[in-house]
């Protein structure tokens, strides 16, 4: 194992050639360097990715969310397998950056996919750490490239359903699936505000058994909620159905659906246009929270805003006002 | 009318003690000074807020918002004569920064309220100018508070319902109320995503004559589709009725759920919780605008981000490594 310890590191041609050859052990290292937050790891990092750059964006990338107990890893463990029986290659990402507080990980257990983790064709890759979700997402979108140069087809980038990454992870993907339960009562199911707008598809889990006539009913109940919202700019109306991962039933519909989905947006141009709109704002976004980062990462700064919170409570200060002091402040120091 | 030129301008103290008198001709004068974007004007209207703050706050603040067509000026007008009925001041501010574009305003046409503007305890704002939605966001929440020390006890904020205002107004308000039509389809109202979410109330307008039926169907789909998103952090669950301004049906039963409201977020706290979350966020959202104003307002920044984003398409330079590399820039610039 001492070749992951930096001193051990390669040089970037060898990452580059060997995911260029989809060879799986210089892929992993290539991603822990990529999730290292070492200095020489991090420019070993931008001269690999920017290498591969040109070979990345040919796969289609599916982001995956649902809380936890709504059976996310039973569905893409049979949602994964179906992809390889279709002749794919299929590499599966997590985002969850709240999962860094414990060192945890979604996917930590890959016991939890044991089929699917065997396969040759499928490539696991827990949660990388970081301090903030845009380091993380940072993370694992320049891991998505490094799959993609590394030849997958189908990328499935897996997130928790309760928290703010949602969001980044619709921002790196072609569709979002969104996993939900019947008759958990939806309140719940904790599924944060907004996120359901974000889906293209719903996908009803453990819809066997008992469970069927009630996951009927969620189906009709999600399919008019949907309706609410107006039509996304895909021009995709988003549809929701009913799976059992466990008993492998309605897992080929939801691929149907990508491939419906693939068809519309390849015609009407949304494809690439997402694509390239997502590119852009992948970079404004590292941008904002960088500017964020050189303000209040300032130890004056904090200690200050902490004082102009209280004033402002007490109406010692007007909101408006307290921004501009120490925005001034702020100027004069850098 | 020369008194409104900047040359004209009083001592912040006059203003002052106008305000606190109720005297509107000197509430609207220093309104305007609020919104001006003189350099001297910005000094006095600093001084102006800062003296009334201790006075401020002591209204119910409500948002109203709904797409055009919805009926929302004559809403407003049954509701605002309500509440003077009421034995209320109702103070009715508008937001609407795309409506900059033309110079227009949605509240620009008083006629629109004509019975309720010509009422003493009414006093009708239309929307403030500005290039920003947070400037104009700041213009309009220092407006309310020379409004609340003006003695108004209710303030209605007036915004659109298709643009980012929502969000600028759900932060300066204590209850956010959607106007909706029955029938309209829901496509063609074109309730931007995450304004539902951000609704206490779901007002169905328009519920009079062949449109009851349609109405009261409405009013279903909406609270099923309420029901959907978790609760509150407010502890409320929001509330759907219909209505018929122009009849003048239903709008008691508005400010009867407005009480509801208010009587709950008193017992639990979450009232003064709320009104002290929104005006330490107002601050940030001050320090982040004015990030971004110090990195995007520079010419060269600019021109250099235009070259990054054509790269950044051809696979040239990664999202990440465009971002770093112009924030190098920009921290040797300044």
């Amino acid at each position: 194992m001492k070749n992951y310890k930096p001193k051990g590191r390669l040089k970037a041609a060898e990452y580059i050639k060997g995911i260029l050859k989809s060879d799986r052990v210089l892929l992993s290292r290539a991603i822990t360097i990529v999730e290292s937050n070492l200095e020489s790891d991090k420019i070993l990092a931008k001269e690999i990715v920017q290498s591969i750059l040109p070979n990345s964006g040919n796969s289609f990338r599916i982001g995956i969310t649902g809380v936890p107990g709504v059976g996310k890893s039973t569905f893409i463990e049979a949602f994964g397998i179906h992809l390889i029986k279709q002749g794919k290659k299929v590499a599966i990402l997590s985002i969850d950056p709240s999962s860094q507080r414990t060192k945890g990980s979604i996917l930590g257990d890959k016991t939890r996919m044991e089929e699917l983790a065997n396969m040759e064709e499928a490539y696991i890759r827990p949660s990388a750490s970081g301090d903030t979700l845009g380091g993380v997402a940072n993370k694992t979108g320049e891991t998505m490239l490094l799959c993609e140069a590394a030849g997958y087809d189908v990328i499935l980038i897996e997130t928790v359903g309760v928290g703010q990454s949602e969001t980044a992870v619709h921002n790196m993907t072609d569709f979002f699936l969104l996993l939900m339960l019947a008759g958990a009562g939806d309140e719940l199911q904790g599924i944060k505000k907004g996120i359901m707008e974000m889906a293209d598809m719903v996908v009803i889990n453990k819809a066997d058994g008992d469970n069927i006539t009630m996951s009927k009913m969620a189906k009709r109940q999600y399919q008019n909620a949907l309706h609410i919202f107006p039509q996304a700019d895909s021009g995709w109306s988003p549809v929701v159905s009913t799976a059992s991962a466990i008993k492998n039933i309605g897992i080929n519909n939801v691929w149907e659906e990508v491939g419906n989905f693939k068809k519309l947006v390849d015609e009407n141009g949304y494809f690439l246009k997402n694509r390239n709109q997502q590119q852009i704002k992948w970079m404004y976004n590292n941008i904002n929270e960088e500017l964020k980062h050189l303000f209040y990462g300032s130890e004056e700064i904090s200690s200050q805003l902490k004082v102009l919170e209280k004033e402002i409570i007490s109406s010692k200060i007007s909101p408006v006002k307290a921004a501009q002091n120490i925005l001034e402040q702020f100027k004069k120091s850098i």
